[in-house]
Order: structure tokens, then sequence, then C-alpha cells
């Protein structure tokens, strides 16, 4: 049929780079079958060559990325590098270069994906980043193409593995949040540095990508209203399952009155919620269309090789576009974007754990200043009662305004019977 | 960009029908900016024409499908008429003309989609059927082009609601299997002459065309072994529950030992299995790919609205192949593709459910078959003991093989102690 086998080159060698290396090599002929071509790893490019990962690559490892780049026989650059930094230039210059590119760098694209799409387009090439959320769920498909009879009522996804395997610890087996966060450590699901995945920077991140996709909006990571799982205690994960809920980190982006929120925090959700049920280091989206309701994706969010079958298949794509003369673009930003709505015009259901001195009188103070905001409790409860001594005090409370809870929490937190920073949490359901 | 409108005519005005008119008119501006282009409907054919549904299509409703096939400006033909029938004149009629087609017909493209995937690519046309499986989850995307980079190790499937409906309801509210699916019926969850859906058959449809995709053999309708959920009873619900597990009608379809199995039954699925937990008439596929690890797809499996979503993102597809002048072939079948496994060389875990005389020795006389045919028990179960008279007698096995499992059934059977005929059901999880 005239279809020519596209060559690849790899950008980074590391745990997802030697992913796709085993990938390609290992279901070549399955793949070739299926497209009617053949993907051709051609070169990987790594600083470290002093190593084959284990990996039969013959002569292909080379010790720099221009080497790929500036390869005329390559058709598709694959930056697995990571970061913002030198894989940005990369990307640029491999697009410059006229290559196409796949990545799965959510961080480089949530920050400089305008700047790296516009230029693919200035340069007719695609970029492929399926692998940049949700690992090996093939969601950025999905919400392109698989729903693209749909107006996006809401996307809220379990979109970061380790915070999912801390909070699912909690639940499951009680205990602290740090002690917890150690042990991923030691296991290899945390890293180091766990900062991006515990403050929900790493989320925010793929939600930038999520929402610009079923939106239509610019890439917006700074606009992500992002709080991290930190001060998530053994109390509220044991209040949480005693209401009916679950405690999970979500990235959440809803259309409501014609604006997009962009979020993601430590969320009770309802454990007959599909998502609630979703455990360990499992990934999951949830997406609500106008026409197909309630929809569900669930799978590994990241490791070498699920998330080398993401970027696989999007090698896989645009090969399939080089042969057939045709693309899809990268990611089309709406002529008329929807605004975005500002974190203090979001409405919710709240979870509030204060610490106040069992004394008569405190909790209609509370109370008090709740309802001058306009909150309507709809649950109190108190936990251990020792009169005049700090005990934790619970409320939930009925949909309220982002902006009343700030206020009502200021005024909260200066009474003298309520000691430490009130804690608070939103709680998705059925309350509106 | 030089880009048309393309043009869509609808045969079949009824439930999926008018939902796919909906989609199309009401979801035309998002969908043309997301295009860069528009979809268009041009006419909708039914023998019906008294009524326009509660929707305004102004005159292009009529009633004779040959002046949708015949219209040279329509582009593509969307057939849901339904059945094997007149559907498949319908559908071949148009492929003839040179029209691509849209189907939500898995009766037709399980039995005869050998034949219409042959004609479309003798006349160059495409063949979109996403809604045929599993309503408004884009599950042929993903096992074509999400998950393109992985063998798959085994793909299996609620994707029949009304079965899961009805299975649910037993699990959570209890009840015979009778009286739920007269209940179904009163709610129009079940159709009045229920049998495709109890008796496994559409499920068996459904998973034809799965099976054909993943492994890439011919349309194998006649090689599903099936069966429906007519003979669970209240107690193997129960006792499921106390044993672990939840029953649920699965599709499956498996690599092992280089064969394809293809098989439709109640299983008894271990309850922190995710697709353990859908519920309702909610449908799930659970694929598991040798690079990507499991992964699940969750949505409504019918429903005029979830299954329209899918008829027009294969127009969408379709439409931006025009438009780019490239296309993606129907379905593709290896040029050498696995053999079918036989269902008696199938390998599984199996429940029993036996009632027998209470009397000693009947235990051991059925251990003894059990054992001679190479099956080991792993739980007995005695319910409600009542000497010399029948009681209902549960059992697990190890991993068995399917044949042995027969023979042994026959025999046990034959036992003058045994009553009635003995009912079994596989069972899924760690056992192999």
């Amino acid at each position: 049929m005239g279809k020519r086998d596209i060559k690849v080159g790899v950008i980074g060698f590391g745990t997802v780079g030697s992913g796709t290396v085993k990938v390609l090599l290992n279901n070549a002929g399955v793949m070739a079958e299926r497209l009617g071509f053949g993907l051709e790893l051609a070169m990987v490019a790594d600083k470290d060559t002093a190593t084959d990962r284990g990996i039969d690559i013959g002569g292909r490892l080379v010790d720099d990325a221009s080497k790929v780049i500036d390869n005329p026989d390559i058709d598709i650059v694959v930056e697995l590098v990571g970061g913002t930094g030198i894989a940005k230039d990369f990307m640029l210059a491999a697009i410059r270069k006229g290559k196409h590119v796949v990545t799965a760098n959510k961080a480089l694209l949530a920050k400089h994906g305008d700047e790296i799409f516009r230029e693919a387009e200035k340069h007719g090439v695609q970029v492929g980043y399926e692998a940049s959320v949700a690992g090996g769920i093939p969601i950025i498909k999905v919400l392109r193409e698989g729903l693209v009879a749909n107006n996006f009522v809401s996307v809220y996804g379990i979109i970061n593995g380790t915070a999912n395997y801390i909070l699912t610890k909690m639940t499951n087996e009680g205990g602290e949040f740090a002690g917890i966060l150690k042990e991923a450590q030691d296991l290899g699901y945390a890293e180091a540095d766990p900062t991006f995945d515990i403050e929900g920077i790493d989320a925010a991140h793929k939600l930038t990508i999520i929402a610009s996709l079923a939106y239509g909006i610019p890439l917006s990571f700074d606009s992500v209203y992002t709080e991290g799982i930190t001060r998530i205690t053994p109390l509220d994960i044991e209040l949480a399952g005693e209401l009916g809920y679950r405690v999970k980190l979500l990235g959440i982006t809803k259309m409501t009155g014609g604006e997009v929120e962009l979020r993601v925090h430590p969320t009770m959700v309802p454990r007959d919620y599909m998502i609630a049920k979703v455990d360990g280091v499992f990934n999951a989206v949830h997406v609500q269309g106008d026409m197909v309701g309630d929809t569900l994706y669930y799978g590994r969010g990241a490791g070498d090789l699920p998330t080398a079958s993401a970027v696989v298949a999007d090698i896989a794509e645009i090969a399939r576009g080089i042969n057939a003369g045709s693309s899809t673009p990268a990611m089309k930003i709406s002529a008329n974007p929807p605004k975005l709505k500002s974190m203090m015009d979001v409405r919710s259901m709240y979870y509030f754990r204060f610490s106040a001195i069992d004394r008569p009188g405190v909790l209609s103070a509370i109370s008090g200043i709740f309802g001058k905001h306009n909150i309507s409790i709809t649950s109190v409860i108190q936990k251990g009662r020792k009169a005049e001594a700090a005990v934790p005090l619970v409320m939930l409370t009925d949909v309220a305004r982002e902006k009343d809870i700030r206020r009502a929490v200021s005024e909260i937190e200066a009474l003298d019977v309520v000691d430490h920073k009130p804690f608070f949490m939103r709680v998705e359901g059925t309350g509106e």
C-alpha cells in the first residue's frame, strides 16, 4: 500500500524512556500487523551511555540529544527527559527541525504548552501527549475523540498515584500521614522530595491539560487552585468513613454558570461513587458529558510500561497520520474560550474540623458565625468530650460559597475558644 | 482551511435514531468548533413519519430508507434500524453507493460483520461501530488506538445492562430472579421478550466484536460459549457474598496457551476487583494489556443519548477522515489469526451447588468423583442440615478444566442421593 516504516528517536533513557524502548522493540510485530507498517527505533539519546538498562539496543544509544534531533531520517522525536528546562529546548529544537514530537512531560506542557503547540502548528508537526495525563489510561483520546459529541459537564480524577496510595493506606490500615509517606518512599511509590505529589502540584499539571482539552481554554496552570493532602489526619479519614465518604485527592474541572472551575484538593467523595472505589497507586478519571452521562477511565497512572503504552500509542497515531498524509491538531483553543471561575466563587459542601474548648456556648458561637455567612450546618460531631479542654469538633455544611466559608473561618479562628487553624475540606455529592 | 461540512443521513428514527438526531442538532456548535467544519443532518428515514418525536427536524423526515441511500449529497449513512434483516440490506446498499456507514447494530455485525467489512473495503468506505459495544463507552477506540501498543492478555466486561441490573438488585436487595426480571420489565430496563439480555446473547454479540478487534480474529459469534443468568438463585448470590465475591454476567475473551477464549456466563468475581463494583444498568470493560496492565472503562451501555454519543463520535471521526483525505481500516483480521479455544479446554475455578440428601457418605461420594477427575475442592458449605432430606451443598474448586468438570457433573448427577441438575458457575480470581 506504499506505507513506509516510521523512524523514532527517543531522548531520555530513564524509567519511561527505557519502557518506551521496550514496548517499541517487544511489540514491534503486533503493531506492524495492526498498522500495516513498522515503527522503527532509530536512536536513543541519554547523557549516561554506560549502561543499556538491560535492553539490547545495539549501537543505537548516543550521548547527545542533538544527534536525535538533527538526524534527518527520524520522523518522530520522543522527549522523555522530564522537567521544564532542557526538555523544552529539545522539544522546540525538534519541532523547528520539522519533527513530530511525543512527550509524557506534564509539567512542561502545563507551563509552556501554549508556546509549544503554537510552534508545532507553525511548523506543521504534531505533538502527542497522551502519556502526560494518567499514564496508560488513554484519557486524552477519550476527551478529544471518543466523547467529541459532548459538552463536558465535569471532569474529575485521581491523577496522582502517590497521593492515592497514601490516602488509601490511611483509610484501610489507619495511621498518620507522615509515617505512611515514609513507607511509600521506602517502597518507591513516593520520591525523596515528595512535594509535587503530596502538595497537588503534579495533579494540577495534569488538570491543566485536561481542562484545556475539555473546555478549549489556554493552558492555565497558574490559575489552578491547589491544595495538598498533608493536613489530613486519621480522624478526618475515620469521620469521613462514618459519614459515608472516602477522602481522595481530586483534580476537578467543571463548567458552572458559564465559567470553568480548576481545582486540586482533598475531597470527600460519597463511597458509592466509582471514583471512591479506586484504591492504591491507580488513577481514574470521571468524565461527565451532557450526552453520554457518567463515564470513568481507570488504570495505572505511572510506571515504565503503562506510561510507555501511552507514549507508543501517540507514536502509532502520528505515524498513521504521516502515512495517510493527514494530521489532527494538537490542542485546539476555542476562538472564544469560557472564563475561569475564581476559587472564591466556587460552591461546594464542606467538612470542618475545629479544635475547640468543650464549654457551653462554643457550639452556638461557631454556628452563629456560619449562619451569619449564609452557611447551613447539616451535621455536627463532637469527639471525646472533656470539660474545659480542647476537643475535636467536626461539622458538615450544605452547599456554600468558598468566599463565605473563608470569611466564616477567619472569624471562627479569632474566637479564643478555638485552638489551632481550623481545617476544612470540600465535599462532593448530591447536595447541589 | 478548505474543509467542507459533512452531510449525514440517518435511517431509523427510534430510540437511538432520535438520540443521534438530538446530539447532531443540539451539539452542532461545539462539534463544529472542535472539528473545524460542520456535521449536517441532511435526512432522516423511518417508516413512521407521523411524528417528529418532539424534535424539530423541519422537512427532513422521509418514509423510505432509499431516499437516504440514494441521496448523492449524503456522505455518511447511519443505520439505526436494528436487527439482522432489512438493516443488512440498507448497510450493504449504502456501502455499494460509496457511502461511509455508522451503526450501533451488534447483532448485525456479530453475524454478518465479515461480509460487511469486506464490502466496505472493496468500495473504499469506512464502517463506524463504536456504539455497537458498551453504548457510550469508547471501548472500540480504546482497543484499536489507545492501547495499540499492547498485546491483550484479556478483555472482560459487563456488557449487558439489563442482566447487571437484575444481578445488582438480587445482590443488594435480595429476591428471586423472576420477580426482579418482572420489575425490570415494568421499569423499562428489560424488554417484553428479555431472551437476548438474560440468556447472554446480546453480550455474546458484543464480545464477538471485542474479540475480533483485540485478537485480529474473524467475527465468531457462533463460537462464543453462551450461558445466561436465569438459574442464579438468591442462595448463590448470598454464598458468593459470604465467600468474598459478586456474581456478574461477564463476556470474557482471553489469550491462553496461544488460543483465544470466547465465553459469556455468570461469573463469581472477587469483590475487590473494579468490575465487581459496577452496579445497576452500567457497563464496564476491563482490558488487561501486556504493557499497560489493568485498565477499566465504565459508563452507560444503552439509552438514547449515551449510545448516540458513540454514534456521533464515529460520524465525527469519519468526517475528519473525509476532510483529511485519509481513512482508518474498519476492522483488521490478522493474516495469521490465533485459533479459538474449545470451551472444554478452558480452565477456571468453579462454584457448585447441589441439592443432595443429607446422609452420611454423600459428601465423600461427591468428593471422590471430583478427585477422580483431578478437581480439587477448596471449600464446602452445607446450608440447613436436615437428616435424610435434600439440602443445598455448595463447593468451590481450585482451577480445573471444563471438560473434567463436565464429566464429574455427569457422574454426580447420576448419584441417586443428588436431586435436580447440579448448578455450576465459573469463578474468576487468583487461583491460576
